[in-house]
């Protein structure tokens, strides 16, 4: 079949709407119709040359929601007419990693995903005869897409495409940082650093789970009524600092937070973030994707007195089984979605979305088909 | 009155037997028979002067064990004749700290602890009219000490006072580390690098709780058979490894441990063990004190595909809480302390257990007064 699609045909250069051609889904695969996709910081990452493993040419777009259209054999998970969204952290339910109970990297697909191929090997993707790549299992800047059934969950009905789709990435990954990975509870003390789509959905988790102090941390003065909006109780502006920034903070949370967010993938505010915890049981979680070749640093005392460094990726959340909650909990109002999708527009105007991302005028952008 | 004790006069010198005067107990505060005391590699640290914030002169040692003489006023705790433990990590039960659940970093006496003081800012020690400082709250180098009460934990009086004196410092924070810090559970696999004394006692930790392998990491090929006395299941000189470290030790662990413990206070080892652990959910914890300006660096990717950078001092065990429960587990042969004291002397022969240690000769030595 044909589906129209923005194909990123080089790094650093803008996408090119064109038809593709798709094949349609093999035994376990499901075709899918792509309804609205956000466009995300990692798209970017990927399409300004900056992940040494992107593959090009290819089709972005990781955050998506749609509808299932056909399902290949042996698909019983979902039928056409469900209402999905595409995950790039899969859930196959068998390996070792989905078995252990202690993580959600599903490890069913990787080492095919990681080279934009379907699990046997190849792509659905081509385009005038050459292979085009799959990127993240989801490839959503395509109007078609198939995936692997065990990367898809279904949702309900009754949820707006172009919402929630944004669970397919920066809801679930700040949200679940927090309930899932943090486990931050009532009265806890939080701290986050970065103010864009993820750091806003880690306040709004931090408020969900009753966080006491919930203080937002960035250089731009415009996202303290972005972070308000969401439950923070303080800003700080680390330029409007005297002196050090972490012992400003420090003495902001009395002793430090006893949890403390990177949403800024800068490993210079991770350290930060880490030293800035409580001393005896501060937990620091890094969430934001740091460039290739950048590492993380900090004397052994910081661990040595009690703090704890580690990390989340789409939050910590089983995709098939955890994401229709947070799609319930949106639908039901403990979480808010609608005032972080800044734009919407249609495929055609997809690199102004990149545009505005990179000009820090958008907290998302969404494309709706 | 008049005790006998090893002086550290300046570092980087031999210490000096010599008789001191030493002040009662005040208000609080109880006098101490040392019994026998451990020297450890954290004396030998700030003997060498490399700890930035060593003092001198001073008396060095905290891990001993002995007999309550008198007590201040206000001490209930306490009373002559009981069997005690001095603590460098006391246990106050009062502070943020103790209070919080989360921690064994009594926060109490923090502050003159680290200038070498009691909690009222003066020394109970001097010599010809020299203060001469205290040195972690202990000093256990002279035969009667003087020690705030919360800072003593009363044991057993059928506990020997030569081998018991070790659970003061070594034993508690190797085997604290596993069964306290890292929670290690029936059948999971364990990795401890650097097989002293630490290392031994994380070894036989993994062993009490059951772990399934348990791998000893060590450069020298004499610490096989150490290990195994204690319960670990395989051995591996890095000095013999063909290739990279890391990923012979996540093959031999079928895709790395689900907890590593850095026994060397090396560093570069500290990152090996961190990236020796399985994705998803290993947890590396850092014993090991770091020579002073020395850091630990990893790419953030090692903590967003799930592994958990933590460390522990004292084992996090609660001092007055947690000290005879360790007593009554080697009591009871739940874990072994008497093959781990390879020498035993008396005060006069003192330097000659830290050439001992520097040699590499000594699992722990022991003085006995």
């Amino acid at each position: 079949m044909k589906t129209r699609a923005a194909v990123a045909f080089a790094p650093k250069q803008p996408l090119e709407i064109v038809e593709l051609d798709l094949q349609g889904p093999q035994p376990g695969e499901v075709l899918v119709e792509i309804m609205a996709t956000g466009v995300c910081h990692t798209d970017a990452y990927t399409l300004d040359g900056l992940d040494n493993e992107g593959l090009f040419p290819s089709i972005l777009g990781h955050e998506g929601a749609g509808i299932v259209r056909e399902v290949g054999t042996g698909v019983t998970s979902v039928k056409p007419g469900d209402h999905v969204i595409p995950l790039y952290t899969p859930e196959c339910r068998q390996c070792k990693s989905c078995l252990s109970g202690k993580t959600n990297l599903c490890t069913a697909i990787r080492a095919t995903q990681g080279k934009g191929l379907m699990p046997d090997g190849t792509s659905r993707f081509s385009y005038k005869g050459q292979t085009i790549y799959h990127y993240m299992g989801c490839s959503t800047f395509s109007n078609f897409t198939v995936l692997p059934d065990i990367a898809v969950a279904k949702i309900r009905t009754d949820a707006p495409f172009e919402t929630s789709c944004y669970i397919g990435c920066g809801v679930t990954t700040g949200v679940g940082a927090v309930t899932n990975t943090a486990n931050v509870k009532a009265g806890d003390s939080v701290i986050v650093f970065g103010l864009g789509g993820i750091g806003l959905n880690v306040i709004q988790a931090a408020r969900l789970v009753g966080a006491g102090q919930i203080v937002g941390v960035d250089i731009n003065d415009d996202k303290r009524d972005w972070g308000a909006r969401f439950g923070m109780t303080d800003f700080v502006n680390p330029k409007r600092v005297d002196g050090n920034l972490v012992e400003h903070l420090v003495a902001l949370t009395d002793g430090g937070a006893d949890f403390t967010f990177d949403a800024t993938g800068n490993t210079t505010v991770m350290r930060d973030a880490l030293e800035a915890c409580h001393r005896g049981w501060g937990v620091s979680v890094v969430i934001g994707v740091a460039e290739a070749g950048k590492e993380i640093s900090t004397r052994p005392f910081q661990l040595v007195t009690g703090r704890v460094w580690k990390g989340t990726a789409f939050g910590g959340v089983k995709g098939r089984t955890g994401v229709p909650k947070i799609v319930d909990w949106y639908m039901n109002g403990k979480i808010e979605i609608d005032p972080m999708i800044t734009h919407t527009m249609g495929l055609e105007d997809i690199n102004k979305a990149f545009d505005l991302m990179h000009a820090g005028e958008s907290i998302r952008s969404v494309i709706v088909y």
